[in-house]
Parts: structure tokens; C-alpha cells; sequence
């Protein structure tokens, strides 16, 4: 192995991608051929925008069909999908989250949203999410188990849950990490925002939690502008997931009554109207992605120090993101490469900065993340939008 | 006076307003005869839809422009503005927040999503907003005041702020609230979800809270589909606001820090290109309400038994949502008045149950709210939407 060549890191990328326009190439943008533009006139037209109307029931129904869940929730977006997720599981003021270190803030805010504290977990380069055998000897070591559930010994709170994120939208190793739920008596809400689109030993993730939570933000897979979805396969978490994201709001012909402290987290008819539009392309979309990932991955076969990273094994990822793994020896040069990509319009980005690393969180429990903070410094994401395949 | 006689309220109702098409007449539905639809086009157009664009900098300025605040920032809704411009205030959990029993639940959920204790105070008739004198002989009676600020003597809690809301557009009496405010340390945050194109003592309301914020949910005077604005004259707060709704990051060219447990309260790109084309045309809207409200008003002045409601003294009210009250003599037709006027097609409604008598808000410390039990059972909301007024 040698010292990666920047130049070709660029000429790989280069020689995958199709470029439509002009201006740098967009690590992920959202791609709008389908029904988009009839769909919202047609929703302007009818003058339900807001929370009542049928692109909302239709856009849940087609989140259920293509993920084989029983019931979808739309909300406004992911972070709060997972707040009112863990809220339902049971997850209390006090109570300490499992999370890894290695995701978007957004998993670790929810967490403190619900005033829990996200306790973090290493993760696994297999996966690059939670490292289920390495959860399991750590809550060996820290975790009292009784009939009430599972206490960290150290903080004495109780661990309630736990949100594997499937990074990149490669699946987490969802079978061992749920005997790990079960031994521990933990609940597992799948933090499935970029996952869209991945499969798991052949079904849907988003299937293992008890609730679990995508994201439709503008870089993701499908897009409503901002948005989010609770998902479960049990219809009375669903039904009450539906009330406390709309203010719960008891239904009376013009009675205002509300019997819980509810939220207004619906998604609106119109973001849901463009939703729908999506979902028709999503196969399409998933077909292309994964097209350019098996071209990057042709790409990057000879170009010395670094890999690029396919989906696990059990897995068929949606290639949401792409991203390639420097060499451990090369770690250092991932500034550079990030700088000199971007600098030739190519975006690039590092993964996030750890969690437990920013100041809000840096008290938080946490056990080893050497894994993690071996990934941190190798990965670079590189474009990834459906529309840069070359047909 | 006597008892109202429901088919005359039927029949003035039904003299003033001007149905355009069939079913039913709606409380109040949105009007898109601007540029809704091609701005929605352009921003789907160009991608960006999600959560930068230009339209969110274009909305946030004409929000701005028209209320005279120096900062306006675009957020999902009224209810999570309103959390955020509590935090910001300096609200903590286990504080007291003063909020009207008679509002929307938003308000006190609002406070209570940010761990505070909503504590409920009367309104007075003249502007269905809460009363300052009473409010001022109620905190002589309970508040201990030191240099720290004001202390509920009977639980010990900190009473931070206070939540005045423009009932229905109408704005609630401000400078001796501003007073009451001042003399016992306390913030004002300005709940001026109904009250975009309401003036108090000819300023436009929002300007008397340290935050105030505004809703654009479908049934408001301008939509967004859902969405809300926090409005400040602070320009450091108004900064803080936008950073702490876009997940606190910092910006880096590449690098993903956070230094705050932030949200994700920012509003989509394509719901502020709705909005940008709804404020074109808010005047219009706005000249169109005051019109049905002045005809509403001829119309009521010889039906026994009910007042129209107009706008209190110093005011001059958006008429978001009109409203009769019946004479208290009458209050117990108000049930038979609103199954009649709603089988006969005309949607009225009466106003929301007093937070007070909701379970979960059954324990919070309130003032004898004499005032807002009467009215409650007095208020019937009529057709109010800007499309309804006789050309």
C-alpha cells in the first residue's frame, strides 16, 4: 500500500460520474422527473396545504407498502420522529439511550430532547454502525439487569434504549444487536433516516425496532423538502404516534380538547404531495445509486490507499452515501484530499466530528470507541445523487 | 335582549358572505390566487427545496418588513417558535411560565416542552387577552420579588415570563402588560400566532416581546402549508434563534460541529416559497377580512341576544377568525347555535376548552379566571376567510 494520489482520487471520481450541469458536483441532490410539479398544484389547487388531506394518507401508505411496515406516521422531520419514537418506547427524563458515537447529531439530539442522555457506542468497520459483540461485553462489564430492566451500574440510571443507525445507509447488524435488546431488556428504535431503500437479511430496515424513524430531508434518498416519518409494526404505537405528533387533539365535530402534552410535528399536505411524486421514482432512484456505486467501486479497484466501501454482508444498502475508506496509514491525508476535491468542484466531505467529542455532549457515559475514532479520521463521502449516473 | 333566535343568526351570517363554491362554508380556508404555484414551481425547479433557498431569506425579510421587527426566523410552526423564543427568553425547566387559559393549547404545551410549569391567568372581555390589572393585584398577592426576579411564594418556583396571545387577532391590552412585566422582572414573549396584520397603538404586534411569533398554519391569515416565525428586534437573539433551529452548526466548509443541543425547526425552502407569495398578497387579504368583519358587524347590530366583536380600544385588529358573543343570559344556547349553523353548512365554533380543565394541565397554578369561564361559554367563531367577502 501506498500514500493515496490525490489527482487519482479525482480522475476516479471523474471517470463514474455524469455531470448535467454546470458548478460543482452536490454530494446528494434530490432529483424531481416525476409527478412532483402536479401533485403540489394540484394540492395548491385544492387548498388543503396544511395538516388535512389525502397526500398525507397516501404518502404514510406508500412508506408502509415499500417498507413493509404496518404503519407509517409522517412528521415534519426525522429528529422529531425519533424524539416522539424513544417517548413511546417508554424512554423517560433521566433515563440513558444507547447511541452511537458515530452519526448524525440528530440521533444524540432527540435523545436530549426527551431529557434522556445518549450514553455512546462504538462502532464496527464491517457496518460502520453499532458493533454488537462489543455492546455486548460492555454491558456485561456496566449493566445491572433486574426485573425492571437494565441499570448502568456507574450512573445508577436506568438504560432503556437503544438507536442503531444504519450509516450511510449500510444496515447495522440488526440480529445481534436485538439478542442484545432482548438479553438487556432494551427497546430498539432503528434511527433508519438514511436507510430508505436497504435491506437486511432480505426485509426492510426499519422492520427490527419497535418503532423506528426515517428521514426526507433535501440530501436524502427521496425528499418532502423537510420531513420525517415514525415507523412500527404496532398499529397501537402508530395510532398514538398519529395523535401526539398532531397536537392530540381529541375528534369532536368543534369541541377543542387535547389529553396529552401533544406536539405539532404533522407533515404538511404539501410537503407530502411531493413526497408522493417520489416515492413512484424511488425504485428508479435506487436502481441508479446503486449502479453508480457499482461504478465507483470499479473505479477505486487501483487507486492505492484507499477503499471504497461496500454494503455489508446481509445487506443490500441503498448507497445513499458514498464513501471511501483511506488506509489506517493515510489518515492524515484526508484534509488534503477533502481540500483538493472540493477546490476542483468535486464535494467531498469527512463523516461527522464524534459525538461525544462536541461540548454539550462531553459529559455523556461512553465506553471505548476505538473503532469509531479509527473511522472518523478514514472516511470521505463522495457525490452521490442518483441523477450522476451515467446511463 | 332576549333569546337569540338561530334562524336570524343563520340568516345575517349567510347575508354577509359570499360562497364561491359548494359544500359547506369553512372557519377559514387559505387563498392562492398569487404566485403560489410558480414559486413553488421555481423552487422545485431548482432543487432546492429543503433547507436552504432563497425564498426562507426572502420570507424571513418580507416577515420583517411588514411587522416592523428588525429579524424574522422561519420555523416549522407556531408551537416550536414558541419554545424556542421561551429557552431563548431564559425560561429553565421547573419555572413558571404565565400563559392565558384561554389560548390554543400550543401555548401551554410550548412551555411545557421546554420543562416549564404553565400557569394560567384571566382575560378580560374588553380584548379576550389576559387582564393586566388583574394580573398585576394577583402577583402583589402571590410573587415574592428580589434581585433574581419574581418567586411564586406557594410553590417556590421562578416565574420567568409571560405569554400574552392576540385571541383571534385581536390585540391583548400591551403596555400595561409591558408594565406588569417590567415591575416583577419578568420576560415577555408575545404569542402573536393569530395576529400577523394586527396593530396595537399603531404598531404591529410582536414588537412589545423580548420574541414574539407568528403562525402560517393552513388556517391562518397567510399559510406555509405549517409554519411559524419567531420575530425579534434582538438582533443577537434573532442569530441565536436561526442557530439553535438548524441543529447549532457551525459553519466549516466541510467539518460537522455542533455546539449546542439544537433542532431541527427550520422551515423548507418550498414552504417559504408559498409564503413568499401569500405575503404579496396580505394586504389584500387583510382589506378583504376587515371588509366581511364590517358587514359582519352591520349585520349582527339587529339580531337579539349576540354582539359581534370588535376590535378592542387602541387596536386595529387582522379579524383573523370573527367572533359573536352571546349575551351571558344566552350561554346555554350556545351548543343548540352551533349544531344548527353547522347542519345548515355554516361551520362555527366555539372556543377551545380552557386549558385549566385539560388532564394534563388539571395541576398547574392558576388566578381565579372568572372572566375566561364566561367568555368560554359565550364565544362562537363565524366564517372568516378572506375569500368569503361580497365584491
Amino acid at each position: 500500500m501506498s500514500t493515496p494520489d490525490i489527482d487519482n482520487i479525482i480522475a476516479a471520481i471523474r471517470s463514474v460520474i455524469h455531470q448535467k450541469k454546470e458548478g460543482p458536483v452536490s454530494l446528494h441532490e434530490p432529483c424531481f422527473e416525476g409527478n412532483e410539479r402536479a401533485y403540489v398544484k394540484d394540492c395548491i389547487d385544492s387548498t388543503w396545504v396544511s395538516y388535512v388531506g389525502k397526500y398525507v394518507d397516501r404518502f404514510e401508505d406508500m412508506l408502509a407498502g415499500f417498507t413493509g411496515v404496518k404503519k407509517a406516521v409522517a412528521v415534519v422531520n426525522g429528529t422529531a420522529a425519533l424524539q416522539i419514537a424513544l417517548q413511546l418506547a417508554g424512554v423517560k427524563a433521566n433515563d440513558e439511550v444507547l447511541v452511537p458515537a458515530l452519526t448524525f447529531v440528530a440521533t444524540a439530539n432527540a435523545t436530549a430532547h426527551c431529557g434522556a442522555v445518549p450514553h455512546f457506542v462504538d462502532s464496527e468497520e464491517k457496518t460502520l454502525g453499532m458493533d454488537p459483540d462489543k455492546l455486548k461485553n460492555y454491558l456485561k462489564e456496566i449493566a445491572n439487569l433486574n426485573d425492571n430492566g437494565c441499570t448502568n451500574k456507574k450512573t445508577g440510571r436506568r438504560i432503556k434504549a437503544v438507536i442503531p443507525m444504519h450509516t450511510f445507509g449500510h444496515p447495522a447488524d440488526l440480529d445481534p444487536l436485538t439478542e442484545v435488546c432482548r438479553e438487556y431488556k432494551m427497546e430498539m428504535i432503528e434511527d433508519a433516516a438514511e436507510s430508505l431503500g436497504s435491506f437486511y437479511k432480505g426485509k426492510h430496515t426499519g422492520n427490527w425496532g419497535k418503532l423506528s424513524i426515517l428521514s426526507f430531508n433535501g440530501n436524502k434518498t427521496i425528499t418532502t423538502g423537510g420531513g420525517g416519518a415514525i415507523i412500527t409494526n404496532d398499529e397501537a404505537l402508530a395510532k398514538l404516534a398519529k395523535h401526539l405528533t398532531s397536537t392530540a387533539k381529541i375528534p369532536h365535530r368543534w369541541e377543542y380538547r387535547h389529553d396529552y402534552i401533544g406536539y405539532n410535528y404533522r407533515m404538511p399536505n404539501i410537503n407530502a404531495a411531493l413526497g408522493c411524486a417520489q416515492m413512484e421514482q424511488l425504485t428508479g432512484f435506487l436502481n441508479k445509486k446503486r449502479n453508480l456505486a457499482e461504478r465507483y467501486s470499479r473505479a477505486f479497484r487501483n487507486v492505492d490507499g484507499v477503499k471504497f466501501f461496500t454494503e455489508p454482508p446481509h445487506a443490500k444498502s441503498n448507497y445513499w452515501l458514498n464513501c471511501l475508506l483511506l488506509d489506517k496509514a493515510d489518515a492524515e491525508q484526508r484534509n488534503k484530499i477533502l481540500e483538493k476535491t472540493n477546490d476542483a468542484g468535486i464535494m467531498t466531505r469527512p463523516v461527522w466530528t464524534l459525538l461525544n467529542k462536541l461540548n454539550m455532549f462531553r459529559d455523556c457515559p461512553r465506553m471505548d470507541l476505538s473503532c469509531a475514532e479509527d473511522l472518523e479520521v478514514r472516511i470521505i463521502n463522495i457525490p452521490s445523487s442518483a441523477s450522476l449516473t451515467k446511463s
